[in-house]
């Protein structure tokens, strides 16, 4: 825990210097537009404890695998977000004095990552070793609208004295990563040239070729006025610099435009890449700093009137949840099917890969809400167009006939992680896969999607699990042998509820859609049935045998669904009675008494109640709720969100609460002393979640939105913005009344309080907050 | 399979130079004396591809350990066996061409391994590229008697042309593991001294600071003529050499004879090495090779005297089951506690570590049958020696109270494997620590070992398993949740029946070893008691407690025990049954289909059935062994044996005999192309022990021998010998009867075929081959 932030409803403030939380701010003041990245390091340079980071979203590395004791099936490399080119790099000399905050004295400091408008803004007044006191100021932003240009504005005003200013503006490709397994490098540069009003470095892995192009213009400007200054132009092998040098009195402010062009082979022929780089270069320096951040805050503007949520009465929680959309909204745009949203987005390099099943099961629903139908439409390409990947990985496994495991991490569609019981046993995200079909159709109504790509997936996906059970003839049942729930304690189960429950809804799921393509789009339906060799009637056949006889584990007498087979044969302790000392038990326990105790990680029975609520009973679920809740340490920011929208689902508004609470500011506060390392970026899309679908109690059913507010004690009120279908409403909701706005769109009717409610068109509605009826 | 070894009685013949087998004969024909050992690398250079080991016990590497993911409680290093200074390095250079098999023509060869003698021996004529044609033999062997020396006699031939002969004989210590995790290397060098008469390096490992000296001398002779030719010195910083150069007449035979001396810090002080060095090279040199050769031979007919296994009308088994003897005799020789057995012993690099629980269950009973009773006593003190450690590592793990773990791989008593499945749960290890005790006392009568030393071992051990399992409310018993049994083809199981039965068996053993040393010997009980803080009347009512109420999971209907908790949910396929293209399994398929699957690695029930044979009627063992061994993979080289001994105590001679030839030539055979890494020492015990518990059918009951013999229908006839206490015994068999001759001790009573048969000193007796009778 670490609270050095200054609490503020749009922008995150430090006003300190404290080279302590270097690492710490370089990742949460962190700024991305979608196609790329960065961490908050200084443009000038700092000698301190720092992670440049610059990231460029779908280049990677495959990174060889380091593995204890290898097991059949490991892939041989992890794809790794790499850190790439430093743009930022602007090197100033005073009198021939290297400007480091780490050697200067720093008389003050603030740094402000201003979410409204998204840009970085720095200013401090230091004291250089030789006595020249300098004040600085910098703005930097990657352009959401001309998303491979980044603009920085650096001042520099020696206040003291009249001074030599050098500043070296420069490109730096002789970058690494901090978490290379063997400590290797991952780029050659394959070009660099420098030039007076053009310099590039064009760049390319060592493995997969994946090649960038990263080009820079500088302009200089004293006390507003251009200066027809030409810089002196250095390079190296990996290095091109732009080097001016001023001779400033005292109180001129010395400013340097830096434009930067971004590009890979993604987008951009091989070849072609110096001709387009300078084209943008171009584009952006004709358009100048001052318009290309005008468009660039429109666009944030824009972003905004979809997504904001406001709550009164409380501004950390009001930043908190602002700084959860913010960094979301800057991670993935839905502009490219083949991008993903990354554990730690833009913001650092742990974990690797991009893809998890936290976009389906968390990022999903805040995109399809918030961004719109387009952009929730994007995720589900993406595992479509591996889908063939996921098919080859199944078979690598040993499964046949075009069933698919999509892999737990991956770039690119292949499996990345190397760790047996969550690589071939944490199978349940196959499940998340599916479920986000449905989850998006349920709410876009967008079935043509089943039709052109759904359907597809989803055999895949129940020929998986078709597979995957075997009778066991003990029980006379179909059993799922070996596998790992969501709760990540417990590893190499039998017959986990969630993974059996789940896997039993997918079958189901296949069947339904099938019989509706089949229905409505016979000739698609006919082409994809030999296309991927589909036997209708014994395959459907096989799944409702194995739905009707599938052994899910329970206890009658508690009225609970076991997490796995045996569970109750595990000492029964509550998390209320584990000794403080004790926790985080991942940290204080070895992994043997960790996998023993009853201890959860995050929600696994529960998250089965999660997604599939319309199934059980209010009851079924407070009995599970509450026998979980208590077993649960929630040491995955993945955790608490669900158990807080469905402590909301069972009125229980105090603990929903307290649950938001403990991932609501989860980076800010630096909980774990590890936002370091990076930002929890899908976690953030649960917080949200804990709001929309927990106190605002939002569903969709039948094609209806509905909801059910509850209002935590100690908020005046909070609103959410909810694009759904052709209209954009604001729901707000204070201790004694809830207003709904119909903000775009015509009219349209949602249930609340289990009563059907009209709300014109640009018209709005309030009633009263009352009883929630699901 | 790789079958270009001749079989013979007593000896192992490459009569043939194929490249390709070169690192596979470096493994068999490996030589060593129990201190150390060496690959059979060639003296002069090679520069084909070879893997260069020589190694000293005890002396090992913490290399850093490399894990994918960690957990919490793994080891931060791996103790490995390094590969240390090269000192039978002979170059040799014939008009300045230098000899090296891989460039020359080789026109024959011939490398045999001396097992009745205990020496390697090559011989090869080639023709160089400048057309000289040598004829080379080499002969060399580590002392027996002088553990310290090793001695090679090496003879060069020019039979073409005269020659101007180059030997230049070296030490090198620039030596490396292949297997270092992260390519490092492990030595420094400390000291380098060239002289005419002496010559040593003295290196020290990196990290430990363990120091091995290494010294030579150098004889020249022609035709068996001494010459007083001083050798030219060079040296390097790793590296000495004493250079010869000689004009040879064709037909002369140019022969160096190398003294070596090899110490390590774990016999002599550091910086005291060079004295000891130069006494041993003085005196191995003063007595000459013919008598360190004579003295060295004796010592293994003495150890032939007591281990030798003859088996008529089968070559290629007399053969294969004397190298299993003959390489786990010059492995370990009891000398020193500190050593044990590891799984490659001086053969190879892979594993790392060098005590496994193979020391226990496999080896044990080789070495106190055929090395007596002191041998045995040694391995039982290594582990109590350790037992400090094993304590740390279960208090580590969240054990308390003085309950130990020993590791699973250990070389100074810390844990160095990280696999968690394995590390954490594969705790069975702790059960065959106390049996080996157990299996020792039966087999000696030492009761003296359990009052100074096994009871403190067996109370720690039954701490540890009365803190492991946990009452299940659910099922009114004790349950052992999350273990790995011997059968590494499952993980993580619950109630696994082995370990439970074990754990148990432990309590059981530790109970009756505190009333016995109470009984007899109360003052040292009750020192022992304060020291450990043994709470005799709680904790052992807490041991009859969870004995009394342990879960062991069972299936009633088929009358076996159950594997683990779950066993029979799984698909029943017999291994008959399974598609011989899928096999070995552990290569062919992905790891969780081996987990999910019911096929078995090695012994896991039968193991329980194996050790606590008394305990169990023959029809449950035939039960229980007809389940298991039908869906049995043997993928470990320590399954065989454990299902042979078992099909001989059932009758089952056929199917024992094929168990048996699994691993009786396992590396000889080269069965699964992996020879090259090293030799599956501690295997070989289990090779033993087929014959001698499993067609000899010896056990030891009421401090008796016991025999029940049966004989594999195409042997004439088998023997073997055993020392037991006073008494040296040959047991033959043949098609008709039994032999037993009463080699050393005086009169002996032993149970054949169920009758009392007293055996009169210096006699022997014989009966017919019967019905066993257990």
């Amino acid at each position: 825990m670490n609270t050095y932030l200054k609490h503020d409803e749009w922008r995150i403030i430090e006003d300190n210097f404290i080279p302590e939380n270097t690492r710490a701010s370089e990742s949460i003041f962190s700024i991305g537009n979608g196609a790329m990245g960065q961490r908050a390091n200084f443009e000038e340079k700092y000698s301190g404890n720092s992670l440049q980071g610059s990231y460029i979203g779908g280049v990677y590395y495959p990174d060889k695998t380091r593995v204890g004791w290898w097991k059949n099936g490991y892939p041989e490399y992890f794809a790794k977000v790499i850190n790439s080119t430093n743009w930022i790099g602007i090197s100033v000399k005073v009198n021939g004095e290297e400007l480091d905050l780490a050697t200067a004295k720093v008389l003050n400091f603030c740094r402000i990552l201003n979410m409204k408008e998204g840009y970085l803004e720095r200013s401090f007044t230091c004291e250089l070793p030789n006595g020249i006191k300098l004040e600085v100021k910098s703005t930097r932003f990657l352009s959401m609208v001309d998303t491979e240009i980044g603009a920085i504005r650096y001042s520099i005003k020696p206040v003291n004295s009249n001074a030599s200013i050098q500043i070296s503006s420069y490109l730096d490709a002789d970058v690494h990563n901090e978490d290379s397994n063997y400590g290797e490098k991952f780029w050659d540069v394959i070009d660099v040239r420098g030039g007076e009003i053009f310099s590039y470095i064009i760049s390319q892995t060592k493995k997969l070729d994946f090649q960038v192009g990263h080009a820079m213009r500088n302009l200089l400007f004293i006390n507003g006025q251009p200066q027809n200054l030409k810089p002196q132009v250095n390079s190296g092998q990996m290095y091109v610099d732009n080097r001016f040098t001023v001779n400033a009195s005292s109180g001129d402010e010395v400013i340097l435009y830096k434009y930067a062009a971004v590009i890979s082979n993604l987008n951009h022929e091989k070849g072609k890449f110096t001709k387009v780089l300078e084209t943008l270069i171009e584009g952006a320096s004709e358009k100048g700093f001052d318009k290309l951040f005008d468009e660039h805050r429109k666009a944030w503007a824009d972003i905004w009137n979809h997504s904001d949520i406001t709550i009164e009465g409380d501004v950390a929680a009001q930043q908190g949840i602002r700084f959860n959309i913010f960094q979301l909204s800057q991670t993935y745009t839905g502009r490219d099917e083949r991008l993903n949203i990354g554990p730690k987005g833009f913001t650092g390099e742990k974990y690797g890969g991009s893809t998890y099943w936290d976009t389906e099961a968390y990022c999903l629903p805040f995109y399809m809400v918030t961004h719109g139908q387009k952009v929730a439409r994007q995720l589900l390409l993406y595992r479509y167009k591996q889908l063939g990947k996921a098919i080859e990985n199944a078979h690598k496994l040993g499964y046949t006939d075009g069933a698919a495991l999509y892999p737990m991490v991956t770039m690119n569609g292949e499996e990345c992680h190397n760790e047996w019981e969550i690589t071939f046993e944490e199978i349940h995200r196959n499940g998340a896969i599916a479920f986000a079909i449905y989850n998006y159709v349920r709410y876009t109504g967008d079935k043509d999607y089943l039709v052109d790509f759904g359907l597809e997936v989803l055999i895949a996906i129940a020929r998986f699990w078709s597979q995957r059970v075997n009778f066991s003839t003990e029980k006379g049942k179909y059993v799922m042998l070996g596998v790992t729930g969501p709760n990540e304690y417990e590893n190499n189960v039998n017959n986990n509820w969630y993974t059996s429950t789940i896997a039993c809804w997918c079958m189901e799921y296949a069947e339904e859609v099938s019989s509706y393509v089949k229905s409505t789009n016979n000739a698609k339906y006919q082409e994809l049935c030999s296309r991927i060799g589909f036997d209708e009637v014994n395959e459907i056949a096989r799944w409702k045998e194995i739905r009707s006889n599938i052994f899910l584990p329970e206890d009658k007498k508690l009225g609970i669904f076991l997490q796995q087979e045996g569970y109750l044969d595990k000492e029964q302790i509550l998390v209320k009675n584990l000794d403080p000392k004790e926790r985080p038990i991942n940290q204080k326990w070895s992994w043997d008494r960790i996998l023993r105790s009853c201890f959860i990680k995050q929600a696994d029975v529960l998250q089965g109640l999660y997604f599939l609520e319309d199934r059980f009973d209010t009851e079924t679920i407070k009995r599970n709720y509450e026998f979980y809740e208590n077993r649960t340490v929630h040491e995955s920011s993945l955790s608490p969100c669900v158990h807080s929208v469905l402590a909301s689902r069972i009125g229980n508004v105090e603990k929903a609460y307290e649950l938001y609470l403990r991932t609501a500011r989860l980076d800010l506060d630096d909980y774990n002393n590890e936002v370091k390392e990076g930002l929890h970026i899908t976690s953030m899309a649960g917080t949200w979640i804990s709001i929309v679908e927990g106190f605002g109690g939002m569903r969709v059913r039948s094609n209806m939105l509905t909801f059910n507010p509850l209002i935590p004690q100690n908020w005046k009120s909070f609103s959410f913005k909810v694009w759904f279908r052709g209209n954009v409403l604001k729901i707000r909701v204070t201790n004694s009344e809830l207003s709904l706005f119909n903000e775009v769109g015509s009219n349209i009717t949602v249930k609340i309080y289990g009563k059907d409610q009209l709300i014109p068109e640009g018209g709005a509605i309030t009633i009263a907050v009352q009883k929630q009826v699901y």
